[in-house]
Order: C-alpha cells, then sequence, then structure tokens
C-alpha cells in the first residue's frame, strides 16, 4: 500500500468533525505528506465521510491515493454466556496524500 | 473507473445477505465478469460487508478491482417545516471482477 508507514489516524465513536481536525493536523506536521485513515465495521461510512469533507471543504490539494478494504476475525463475548465466539469484521484503509 | 458499463447493485436498506445474493447471481449471469457495488451514507459500510463476505464465504476467484469514494450534493426536506435544503452525502462505489 502506498501509505506504508505514514502516520494513521483511526475512526471511532467520536463526531466525524474530530477525525476532520485529527487528519488536518496530521497533515500539516512538517515532513508528513500522507495519512493513512483505518476504520472498521460501523464505522467506515464515517471514516468516507471525514475523508470527504477534508476533500470537499478543507483542503483542495489532499487526494485518495488508495483504498483497500478487508476483513478480520475478532472475538466478541456474549454479554448473557460471557462465551466468547470468532466473528467477522468489515475494515477500510484509505490513504490520503497532500499535493 | 474499470467497471464501466457493468450490472450494478446497488446497496439500499435490506439485510445484508440480500445483496451478497445479487452480486453473486449477477456475477453468474452469461457474459458478465465485473459487477459494481453502489452505496451511499450509511449503506457504504453494508457494502464493505456484502463484497467481504462474498469474497471470503462464497466466491475465492472474485477480486477488488478498483474502489472509489465520493460525495454528492442531494436536497433533503425538513419533516418539521417542509424546507428543503442541500446536503452533503457519501458514496462509495466497489468494482468486483470474477477472475
Amino acid at each position: 500500500m502506498a501509505c506504508e508507514g505514514a502516520p494513521e489516524v483511526r475512526i471511532g465513536q467520536k463526531p466525524v468533525m474530530n477525525y476532520v481536525l485529527a487528519i488536518l493536523t496530521t497533515l500539516m506536521e512538517q515532513g508528513v505528506d500522507r495519512v493513512v485513515i483505518k476504520a472498521r465495521g460501523r464505522n467506515i461510512n464515517k471514516a468516507v465521510d471525514a475523508v470527504e469533507i477534508v476533500k470537499s471543504r478543507f483542503a483542495k490539494n489532499v487526494v485518495v491515493e488508495d483504498i483497500s478494504i478487508g476483513s478480520q476475525e475478532v472475538m466478541v463475548k456474549n454479554p448473557q454466556t460471557g462465551e466468547e465466539r470468532p466473528r467477522r469484521v468489515s475494515g477500510i484503509e484509505i490513504c490520503l496524500k497532500r499535493e
């Protein structure tokens, strides 16, 4: 992937603008011209939203260099029985580049 | 995009397995070796899920050829006032190829 070794922003439960800010400040750091945005499960659409907001509203010189999707097995605990089971979770990685 | 002219599966409100089935049946049609999966807003993660389920569980010979993201302005009606306002909605297009 093009973003190998680039700093990453991991999308979680917070409002999308928090991640927009994180992406922008990361891209403003000295010596950084790429950032990789990672998200899993329900946060995937928030990752796409954050990237689109960065591109359309704040940094017109930022382009999507690469996108990959994949899935991972994670252990999920049943809250009733306490039993752990493997569950497939989808993920996305979006590599952004400042031009 | 690589999937230019390919049949499309548009991800909506139904359960993810409906779209998995739609993708598989489309790829089984005669003369079809590519399908493009399109989704907007909250359905983006369902699109990624559907693709990952197709790849990991049903069709090992299917690969992701291209992924693109973008956004569109759509008019959204305020249910209280009936007023229409433009709103940015993110989207994803995933091009799948049967090898």
